[in-house]
């Protein structure tokens, strides 16, 4: 079931450095693609830490569980992902399966099974057979090379029309931090392929503890402000991976000053996988950024952003390529937040639509809607209530996002 | 643009009987639509009762406002209704038109104008000119009559694809009091033509607060039960109006064991014509009852539902006719409320799809397939923690919602 490339995918792809520490082989096992990659294997050096952020939902994956009990260690030398099946609902088995595909890598590679991370996208509620992953675990372990990216992001793909890549550095005294990151994900949750996953290495020496405190604000501001479907999904998953092989001194604490400056390069890196995944959003035509300010808290603005980019009445009249400010008071008002009807104010790009409660005086029908013909789209609501801002991104609703789900499984 | 008459219409209207202290008439008035009514007036004797339930919208009509405000009184006059244009978003000239437009009606009339409701549906944003219901109103005062009930179901629609009715009795030691109700709505919100408006009338003699006190938990039970897209109208607004001609003794408190029964009657008209906006769902090829048990209380249970009666992924599962017990997981899962994945079990009518958090064993695809072909079906999600339940009723998510929300709106 393929589908079109999406319209929004990038013209061209960055060139991911070789990270030291990371190797990496892909595989095709079969699970249930044919005639593609569907297994990544990346192996650590010793001294590798990690960090990681996962699903909110209350049905998470197995390996999802499995990641969040060995978070703790903070030390990771392997990571395996598979496509096909994403190893959710799926009870005792489920765990065994992941128990028993940890150790498949783990004796592949002659490191502890639960230095192993995994991660599964795909399909809900079919159990998946860990002795496809021994063979090609065997293999692949002889087979690591420090590249080409491109395959990594090959193998993670389900419903993606793309492979998802960024890279940013970072610079220490004249010595470069390197960051590279894969993502795939077409919807919060994609159809029956259900799953975000983000993977990011460097070669930063940064303790586990800095790691993980940095990660989460970024998350917030990444791909917790992103909306396709609003179905949250139960495998998300953003793991980071950090080598140490950099020559700085290690970052131990988050207060040290090159601690903001990682940040602002893995922050970066996740915005861009981010908007990556909105822009192959299932069916999207037109990427839209939802800027709410005003608000009564940046929690507040970031709610009524949420109701807006995920409202259908909205995305669909996007779709239209109409400026349907209406529907905009409608999701405001419907977000349940602090908000005065009378003074809000509504733009999409530079043109004023709506101000103090009622169309605005100079409005330009023909203009709006000349604007709203645009790829990428700015929508601003200003409350007129305090400070608080926040920032989503989303993608329009269209016939394509119907014939991506609304067909059968099989 | 008319759209085609929803597969889901009911094949026959009921008859609605005449209800004493009622009378109305229908108007062209012009506001947006030609060569069809789109004006109701509703006159009511002295002595008429009245409750009514709003929007909980930060961002209300000028109609829904001046409802409120005169709602504590508890004495109606009249009903003055427009489709066509929602009077929301507009500012003091819209607070301007509510005022002049009561005041047409009051005077043709010869009532106070605090005692005309208004209710308006359609686009947002938009001036309505209260001048259009200067020369109608005095028209339609002079052309009262107690029926037919099928013209003020038409006047009231937008995109609605037929009228919406409903009736029902109750019997008080013989004497029989009588119950008939309207509804408009094709969405919580439809298009451009924004509102979920429902006016119900009986003879039954009901003081205002017993039949405010009624009304509220019978909503929470019907409009508020149901979905078509998430999207909360400016304008929804049910106002029940009770003239007290039946011969009874007045029902003056709550605790009257009467107030139970009519109750019940007056649940039976609101269910009913919930479900007639259902079924009229924009796109709408079949109608889905979600029911959550199992929940550690209902509030916890009705979040659970409603997560899965909007879930855009479970509708267009819906709308494919696939049995996708992976994405009602998923819904679940985001919902936040208190589930264990391992107990959870869900079955689409008499097929157990899943049970203890994986495939249920006697899983049987092909029948589970062929009963997803029915046009009404049933969802039922158990959590096994609790004793609390409930239901939300929503319909699928089709090619057709996009067409009637992504074209423009000119």
């Amino acid at each position: 079931m393929a589908h079109p490339v999406s319209p929004l995918a990038p013209k061209t792809y960055p060139e991911l450095p070789v990270i030291a520490g990371v190797r990496f082989a892909t595989a095709e096992a079969g699970i249930k693609y044919k005639g593609r990659t569907d297994v990544l294997l990346a192996a650590f050096d010793p001294g590798t830490s990690v960090a990681g952020v996962f699903t909110r939902s209350k049905c998470p994956s197995a390996p999802v569980d499995w990641c969040r009990d060995n978070l703790g260690r903070g030390v990771a030398r392997a990571l395996l992902v598979n496509s096909g099946n994403a190893n959710a609902f799926t009870g005792m088995k489920g765990r065994t399966t992941v128990e028993v595909s940890a150790a498949h890598a783990a004796k592949a590679l002659g490191v502890p099974a639960g230095e192993v991370f995994l991660a599964s996208t795909g399909v809900i509620g079919e159990p998946l057979d860990p002795a496809k992953f021994e063979a090609v675990t065997r293999d692949m372990a002889t087979r690591l090379e420090p590249g080409p990216w491109m395959d990594a992001a090959k193998a993670i793909m389900t419903t993606d029309t793309y492979p998802k890549l960024a890279t940013a550095t970072a610079d220490f005294d004249g010595i470069t931090v390197s960051i590279a990151g894969i993502a795939k994900g077409s919807g919060m949750i994609a159809p029956d392929m259900a799953t975000m996953l983000s993977f990011v290495f460097t070669d930063a020496p940064i303790s586990a503890p800095v790691l993980q405190a940095l990660l989460q604000p970024l998350i917030e501001r990444s791909f917790n402000s992103i909306t396709v479907d609003s179905d949250t999904s139960t495998s998300d998953t953003c793991l980071v991976f950090a080598t140490g092989k950099a020559g700085i001194e290690p970052i131990v604490s988050a207060e040290d000053p090159r601690a903001k400056l990682f940040a602002a390069a893995l922050g970066d890196v996740l915005h861009d996988l981010a908007l990556l995944v909105v822009r192959d959003g299932e069916g999207a035509t037109k990427m839209v950024t939802v800027t709410v300010d005003g608000a009564t808290s940046d929690a507040s603005a970031f709610r009524i952003a949420r109701s807006i980019a995920n409202s259908p009445l909205v995305k669909t009249a996007i779709a239209g390529e109409d400026a349907n400010w209406g529907r905009v008071v409608m999701a405001v008002g419907k977000a349940g937040e602090p908000a005065d009807r009378d003074r809000l104010s509504i733009a999409f790009g530079d043109f004023t639509v709506a101000e103090h409660g009622e169309r605005a005086a100079g409005y330009d029908e023909a203009a709006a809607s000349a604007y709203m013909k645009n790829q990428d789209l700015e929508l601003r609501v200003g409350l007129g209530l305090g400070s608080g801002t926040a920032t989503v991104v989303t993608c329009d609703l269209t016939h394509g996002y119907i014939d991506i789900n609304g067909s059968y499984r099989s």
